[in-house]
């Protein structure tokens, strides 16, 4: 029994020297997962009515096969924090993140009367349990880098980010009153305002709402050049953290390679 | 007197390692400038009467506060500015940026005639004294990051934005004339050029105005790729510049780390 | 018969240092591939018919000189891969990338069936023939370097568009089911979703497609928001990518220069 | 004679520390550029008839001046090339950039048939002239420093404009065949197809062109993300050059202020 545990539990476990039989189990998991994801997409298509029964029945058995794996995943946890009890293991497992997504995806399912309405929006979930493909080694690897250099930043973006939501309620509130006698239909409140200072700032420009006075057209001027500061100030603040972050990597092969020391200053000459 | 006075400062003052009655303070103070935002916002919509009063009720009271919060100011900046006289010190923090917003944030309010126009915009600037939220050590000093950058870099974004903006009004100019004849309507005048060269040149594009003439189409095109560069020499500038504040902040912690020097050259090796 | 093969090898190969032949060979075809795009851009608009004429006749002849380079650098390949036989290095020639462009950009032409779909589509192919003007050689390493980049730095690039892929697809999901009984027309399917999720991301906004509700624009606002992330990630990723490669160079002159060591430590001292 | 002649040299020759009589002429000089702009700008509007009358005085006595300092600079440029005749450094003056912009600034003027058409398109030129601001050496170092960024790297910002330029081809005749079938009137020829690339690649996005059929969208969508990189790779080169430029700078500072050197190893030691 405790043999056929371990081998489930190295099937399923998400690692990256992984088993044959986990490489199958991965590519199947993630077919099957990209199914899901067609099979929302298609949804809001007119499709025919046989093709929806199928949907409706890829459904149902995508719903147990992803039920079946958060099971076996709950009963092997104890494998995967050794050092907890049987039943903390377990309680740990089950509210970790990945194990409340994987949850939330099919749990609409078995609640009869959720069913119609969550189901659609709830499934969209199982798109995240697509950050397994990054169980290959050097995708996380790029990818722990990128994130490393995000935390390492982050108080410097999350400081230019607040100066741009200052900018953005004083220039929405200014530019409502600016342009709202004008066009009363397009910036009816604040509300408006702030969504063509997203809109401005962003470059984004839909053009649903723009100013038409003079007074609004100078403004908007002000405020689209500034947003070429939206851009350039994080860019240039993750540019500094990536090389930064390439700056440690190259030390640790130095400390690696260069152990040989000058007899005279004492000191390591590398 | 004085003792109650130096308790006045140290709570109403920003400063880093505030007592607890100055953190509960800073906190209370935010929340009314939120809920003030929040007023201001609610006003451009169509609200019932009873939540108009209300408003008006909490804005009074907001101002009440802000005002006795101004005077304590005004009162205790001796403490703030000790090296000064009692009258000097005052008039210096009376004529701060900072102590004139606040002013100008109540004033209206006390203005009967002004009150229905000005009270509104002008209330906006309460927005700027969240500001405060940058007490928190690890902000500022993210802040003051950007801040030096972008102040090192100031004569080169300076002196690419006048390029720029020559280039702007050189096109905008060009733009009238090739595009005047074809739609005098959107091409009203070189105003209108310039609009247009601001919604190109910072890629916003809302589409009110657009060239449609053969000519105007390979202009705007030159203008547009151009525009890249709007975004990419800033841009590169602020990186250089956020390299080059990460260099300096290693420096000074190789000055501390390394204190010892080759006994032959008498320099310091690192 | 050697003599004239090697002759004709010199001049068609593309080499740094051609000779006279060559370079005249060079602009000649050149200026052959830029007349035809011209005719492919021509072919769109409603030229008057002895116009057609003409750019039929060229057409004909264009082909037919393609035809004749194309079979002499078959024939001549032999010289190309010295190290294979006759054979072997004629197939291999005729299997690699660009022969096969040059084939397929000649090819329809010979099937008269094809020849009036296909022709027009086939003919951009010889658009990437312009690459010969790469041949000049301080070209050719700028490419290099700006290619060296983005290879070294695919792994960090791929897992971060990667990651926005998921953020795209999940918040056209979300969007069509916000927007879509707001806006049926619009929002048709998750499909009008995705299109309205790229041209938000990459801050296009076309404007055929965009939220009116309010819960919609919030959305759609940290989406371009977050947009902005889409270039500021890969921006600081290739930036710090040219950076290393500079270093690397910067070290390769070094390693030239520098051939002086310290008597004592037997180490080079840079 | 010659005494007279030094001093209107130093007076209107552009220098860093000119005298009080130059500096108070480049203000005189650079108002005068400023009003005539606005003039330009003042023209596309409709302005009464007595403003008019104003600014065509103002565009007479402005010729003037211009005309008497272009003739002052030609007299004195035996003083800028000392080391050319009377003869030779006065030719090199009238042929050299901003003479010859100086030169078409007023020429049409004196052209009365031409007067009328090119004279307001021609005084554009003058705004060329604001570049004197630059005098100020901290700007023009500044901006010397953009330029130097620019040159060093104009190879592989040549290289991948290239590249984006044939993308842009290339994609614009596969759009106007996707797109030509569905919406004849906007996609009408290759340079439609073009002009909607330019808008596409460079997140512009007016909204005038846009795809409407599924495999359009797709094209499009690929085109966007692709314009990302429009963005991020030339980005990336203008930020390496920039920290290379300023490790040139920090090198220069080296060289001056070490001169030590160790007496054992023979090098200098920083």
């Amino acid at each position: 029994m405790q043999k056929i545990k371990r081998r489930i539990f190295e099937t399923i476990e998400v690692s990256e020297d992984s088993t044959t039989a986990g490489k199958i189990f991965d590519v199947f998991l993630i077919s099957l997962i990209l199914i899901n994801i067609m099979m929302v997409i298609g949804d809001t298509f007119n499709l025919p009515e046989n093709i929806k029964t199928v949907s409706r029945c890829l459904d149902v058995i995508s719903v147990i096969i992803f039920t079946i794996e958060y099971l076996l995943r709950v009963w092997t946890s104890d494998m995967l924090y050794p050092q907890y009890g049987k039943v903390k293991s377990r309680l740990r497992y089950i509210f970790s993140f990945m194990a409340l997504i994987d949850l939330l995806a099919v749990l609409p399912f078995y609640i009869p009367l959720l069913m119609r309405i969550d189901l659609r929006v709830l499934r969209i979930l199982r798109i995240i349990r697509l950050l397994r493909i990054f169980k290959v080694n050097r995708y996380t690897n790029a990818l722990n880098t990128v994130g490393a250099v995000l935390k390492n930043k982050a108080n410097q973006l999350v400081s230019s980010m607040f100066i741009v939501a200052l900018l953005m309620v004083i220039s929405s509130i200014i530019m409502y009153n600016v342009e709202n006698p004008a066009q009363p239909e397009v910036f009816k409140n604040a509300f408006s305002g702030l969504w063509w200072a997203v809109s401005t700032f962003t470059t984004v420009g839909y053009g649903d709402i723009y100013p038409i006075t003079t007074c609004g057209k100078v403004i908007s001027a002000i405020i689209a050049l500034l947003g070429i500061g939206l851009v350039a100030v994080p860019t240039g603040i993750i540019s500094a953290g990536f090389m930064e972050e390439m700056g440690h990597e190259k030390e640790d092969d130095k400390d690696e390679s260069n152990k040989h020391y000058c007899p005279y200053c004492g000191k390591k000459i590398d």
